[in-house]
């Protein structure tokens, strides 16, 4: 297998996650964002959308979007799982790993940021409103989710890390890269904390990324 | 179980149809979003992040997010399925539904289009023009998935409609209300008259929901 990503694409960090949890690893190869990388001829032709994390099987099938490929995983290595056992729970688990995955992250991608300050001319300040308006708007939502909870344990869900916890770490990264306020998430900050006293987490971090140095 | 939705919404539209293609019936609760009862107390105390699909199962438990709920749906009524047999096939399935559920949709929805105009004072036209840049990069990538694919059949995997064809269906119509061009699409669009040919995905329609005459 080979993970196509970028340290600080926060859809490869979640990849990533899942790889070191799995305690699988997988040849990588750099598509580097900020030059353009994506848009190159060679690398549409491993994924038309242009974007990473994509994963290539051994036998050369290409697997697209971070959820996809991380539930892939979680099928073909079940230990140890990203999602817990019972429908109503992993629909818990993957109900939250979505509030950040389909309503967050998409809004404040680096494809997007690019949109607002190049072709509709937003300003600085705006993109950075923007930012933290969805930042805040989603992460508040999901604290209300897990702090209301006896589902919650030291993880988003129990007390195993999971699909949630892995959509969380590089969501926290990225609004700390934007100075977002995160006080407002108690519960979510305790659980990141968690996580990142674990190696699968910590290993995965973008600044553990032998690209980090000379591309940051 | 209790669905709460909204006719023009395309996530709970997903669920609609969802649910019909399993054959099973659930009561339905209008969240009027033009009038703001995704806002209210009453809501928020359903679901917090304030937004539909929401899904009350019987015992009270709530459950959120379009796709995690469909996936509920297929874990516990697994005929017909959603997803295909084969971990591979389901990730193929999976990553095209999710082109459009963390890619597209996101970008487009009525909360992200609000803020455009209201906060950050966008004029119409440059309103339009970023929802129909969205919609040609993701549909055009989706459409390169599906057009290079063995795979595709008569739906977007094989002859049977499924969560990808799902989340399709309602991105068209969505693309459509908003003048699209999705002739660079032939492959999707054929797919789409597939599933509208369907009475679960016709009855499913926007038009088709109670509310569409009164609210809409």
């Amino acid at each position: 297998m080979k993970l196509y990503g970028y340290f600080r694409s926060s859809a490869a960090f979640r990849v990533r996650i899942a790889f070191n949890l799995k305690g699988v690893e997988s040849e990588t190869a750099l598509v580097n964002l900020q030059t353009g990388d994506q848009f190159s001829d060679a690398f549409r032709a491993v994924n038309p959308q242009g974007r990473v994390p994509a994963l290539t099987l051994d036998d050369g099938t290409v697997l697209v979007q971070s959820m996809a490929i991380m539930e892939y995983l979680d099928e073909t290595i079940p230990d140890p799982p990203l999602l817990p056992k019972g429908a109503v729970a992993r629909a818990r688990v993957r109900g939250l790993a979505n509030v950040i995955a389909c309503d967050i992250h998409p809004l404040n991608n680096l494809a997007v940021l690019n949109y607002l300050t190049g072709e509709m001319k937003v300003g600085e300040e705006s993109k950075l409103r923007w930012y933290r308006h969805w930042v805040a708007e989603g992460l508040s939502a999901m604290e209300a989710l897990v702090a209301g909870s006896a589902e919650t344990g030291r993880f988003c869900h129990g007390d195993a890390p999971g699909l949630a916890d892995i959509c969380l770490v590089p969501q926290v990264f990225n609004a700390q890269r934007f100075d977002c306020d995160l006080g407002g998430c108690p519960t979510l900050m305790r659980v990141f904390d968690a996580c990142m006293a674990l190696d699968a987490f910590d290993a995965a971090q973008p600044g553990r990324q032998p690209e980090a140095a000379s591309v940051g």
